[in-house]
């Protein structure tokens, strides 16, 4: 069994921001040499989402639209703000987004269907940020 | 280490539709010899979602309309609809309900309590679907 | 390659729930001996979610009061409520919260950021759970 592990760093220059990372966990695959096996992507941070969707920049404000109307960024609204943080919105709206993706590879490549890009989802932005890449197999 | 991949073809007829996929990855397990391991069940679609939970058809029917009253089927409130799209509300129902699931392998059969099942649904349907079963180990 | 499964075995005295299960998947990795690879870790129970997020209870509390106001737990509210059972909601909650999580063994050790943590997290409680955690890698 082969194992590969790469962490992406990148600045989020907004708090709400998605980033599309599918070239780069592209290229950490082909750097594995791994054939068959699987890959998972996940954000290193708990205010942030790695997911996979549309490359689709309408929907990706639909997305934004929709957890911002149903999660308020408002401090004030949660408990969460006594310990002086202001992000409690970000930490329920990437439970809603969920956390990380596990992507089968197949023949060396992403098994993907054709519309599957995956991004980096941060709710708490302004700041650098890390995705870390794991990839198991032969 | 020994890897599987299966893809499973299926018609869904309505819209938005739940398919109970529980057999069809156990025969492809049994089918991989695999008896330690992983087991990746993902959709190849963005519409839709592969997930663990009863198979109780009222339960069903309460998932589609939470998420029916909480992220309407109307294109008109979705900036995705001017790209001609009319399936931004399926896109969203997807994140809600998660991707994928990951399930475990032990003594050549899937690591499961009593009542978990696990299910495509679509959201966005009314054609042919597939779903990815990639497993790996030994 | 090797692989290690280990069942957490705990009860839950309230309905709803949150548990820091870190530590114990942490002693259950040292046990299995394994240093690169993906641990899986899911609850064996359909109305529990297992999450990765901060341990801050002001936080728990927001999500609990947030969930509990998009899907209240009044049983007359849904349809699986005709089956005799009382937790549709919790069924809902942990989609929402999402089933598993997967997390990356580097160098023997959970690779994660400086704040992740990992949760069971129960809505429907007041008995006996398990946590089902499975580690495959070499």
């Amino acid at each position: 069994m082969k194992s590969y592990k790469k962490e992406l760093w990148f600045n989020t220059d907004k708090r709400v921001e998605f980033i599309n990372i599918t070239r780069k966990v592209q290229k950490a695959l082909k750097k594995s040499g791994i054939n068959e096996g699987l890959c998972l992507v996940s954000p290193m941070h708990i205010t942030a989402s790695v997911f996979i969707n549309d490359a689709e920049s309408g929907l990706h404000e639909d997305y934004k639209r929709w957890l911002q109307e149903h999660v308020p960024h408002n401090p004030s609204l949660y408990k969460h703000n006594n310990t002086g943080e202001t992000n409690a919105d970000a930490h329920i709206k990437r439970q809603i987004m969920g956390r990380d993706v596990t992507v089968a590879i197949t023949e060396g490549k992403l098994d993907f269907g054709p519309w599957e890009q995956i991004f980096y989802g941060e709710f708490d932005g302004q700041r650098d940020k890390r995705v870390l890449i794991k990839i198991i197999g032969e």
